[in-house]
């Protein structure tokens, strides 16, 4: 147990634990033999699992927890419980016991005691959402994706310095194209907010390839690695992307069992079917994370499965060993957003 | 020529103008024996085209042009050139010559031309820009798409009525399901000014299904008719299916391509992707409409094929035989949104 990754566990957190999230931790361990795990949750439910994982067992530190966070409580409500599990891996954080925390459980609660124990860094005003996802060529972060339902330019250049790093760590790009989120290419295009972000971030010193504009449409074609957007936006992209893929899947089934001469052609769409299936898997692309507070908190859908938590756990892990957190301190330390808003606020009026 | 419902063309908009154009309106005539057009261009360039068509002929006025609005044209240029096509096809309304204006030109100058000429309806605020799309089960109306970047609740109560009336007359609807796009279920989710006109609409006199909220992910599967949203948000969500779609065929073309096998099996498929396309056939589901004016202004995709544009000129023609406009009057005589407005305001300050 001399790793010092470490990173915290709500084992009860999603809708199969803790059985999913031990198949979970299982499956990334032999990729990331570097991590420790902090498990939290009910002693015997998680230990009856472990048992299946003697190598996972070894790595494991078990913290028995009493209660559980469930998907109908308040954030309001769970920020003063401490006695559930996913309170307690969430401070181990606080703590410094881990640099990340993971849970599969409800995502109001998870963000609201994150934010509360974690504190946001102190040069960035607001944490956001984020989540890898594959366009055309490759794969791109985009941020926010529901935290902040209103964003002001500040926020929004913050959320371009974090997108940054977190190309950089987690997909290994070395000069991640910024793009804004917004509905037309031309520079007085969309909301104040976004206009006076671009500004500021031209204005800035900040080290980064910078391209503008993106429109929703373009975002599947690689144009940009990293998009950013206010939490509203975000979301409506992110889930206007998943209900579309989701309706031509099952149009396509829907077509092929209507008709017995494509249910005879279907072998022959193995291998194509395969290909396709590769890059768009959603099991891919699981694990939001919750960045900007000091240390990393990481949502892992509810509905995962043990193979789709280990990519939320590699995921997280690949950030850590990069020092997510204080690269974001460091490259923020010689910037001041707020005086540069304040420049081209009296600029402009 | 003793036909009474009237639309006005710019045959000088889009592409491959005037070709393309008067090939749609060849195409919708058949169905619209009902429709006389009036259509604004260069005459010989247009009588060129018409004498392919000798039985549209005899419903078509021609009237001659001098100038056309380009695509980089800005929209304070153009609503002072009255001498553009695109000018003309619009004012022809104003005289109430016709009843509604089909353009393939430039977007934001068919907006700010219409908005000039017909303005709004005495009791709308805010026109919006308005499509029909496809759903699994069927095919829904959304707005606004990009006409208004920012919508109070007023607004978006508006939209409603508007979208109301939209789905009942295009789509046949008898008593649509109108629904606000937010990024939640609950109650207390997304923007102040969503959940505002939420209140307002259920509060007030109106006489529609309103289902309350509706999350990107589920408008592909029919749970709502009409999708109420501000401009930039509608615009976001509408491009991001858009951009989705693309990709997914995309992909499907590269995988098949890549694959000798699925090439094989290909034939197989030819059914049950015939269905597919006849679904989801983007070329059904042209023309953007501008609502909220007196008289209604239609734009075409610029791209358009004579058969996609023949689709707007019959969406276009079914809600001016309906009296759009004029119903749309009827509903909002006796309500007064900015008085409900007002009340909640008081009540929740």
């Amino acid at each position: 147990m001399a790793n010092n990754l470490v990173i915290s566990v709500d084992a009860m957190g999603g809708d199969k634990s803790p059985r999913v999230v031990i198949e979970g931790l299982a499956l990334a361990q032999p990729q990331n033999p570097d991590i420790r795990f902090l498990v939290f949750g009910d002693e015997d439910a998680v230990r009856e699992e472990l048992r299946r994982f003697p190598s996972l067992k070894k790595v494991v530190e078990l913290r028995h927890t009493t209660e559980v966070v469930h998907n109908e409580d308040k954030p309001s409500q769970v920020i003063r419980n401490k006695n559930t599990s996913m309170y307690q891996a969430i401070d181990a954080v606080r703590r410094s016991e881990a640099q990340a925390v993971i849970s599969a459980g409800n995502t109001g609660a998870l963000m609201a005691i994150s934010k509360m124990l974690l504190k946001t860094i102190q040069k960035i005003h607001r944490p956001a959402i984020v989540s890898i996802m594959p366009h055309r060529y490759g794969r791109y972060v985009m941020l926010d994706l529901g935290a902040n339902t209103e964003c002001n330019a500040v926020n929004l250049a913050e959320f371009a310095v974090m997108g940054n790093i977190m190309a950089k760590h987690a997909l290994g790009i070395e000069r991640p194209r910024i793009a804004l989120l917004n509905i037309g290419a031309e520079e007085m295009k969309g909301k104040e907010e976004i206009r006076h972000a671009a500004q500021m971030i031209r204005s800035s010193s900040m080290d980064i390839d910078f391209i503008g504009y993106i429109e929703p449409h373009e975002i599947p074609f690689g144009k940009a690695d990293v998009i950013v957007a206010d939490g509203f936006t975000g979301n409506v992209a992110l889930k206007s992307i998943e209900g579309t893929a989701k309706l031509i899947r099952a149009m396509i089934k829907d077509g092929i069992k209507s008709s017995w001469l494509a249910k005879l052609g279907l072998p022959f769409m193995y291998f194509a079917g395969k290909k396709i299936a590769a890059t768009m898997n959603p099991k891919l692309y699981n694990g939001a994370m919750f960045v900007g507070l000091n240390g990393l908190s990481v949502k892992s859908h509810g509905g995962a499965d043990g193979f789709s938590y280990s990519v939320a756990v590699s995921n997280a892990a690949k950030l850590v060993r990069q020092d997510f957190v204080a690269t974001i301190r460091d490259e923020l330390e010689h910037i001041d957003l707020e005086e540069i808003s304040q420049d081209i606020f009296y600029e402009v009026y």
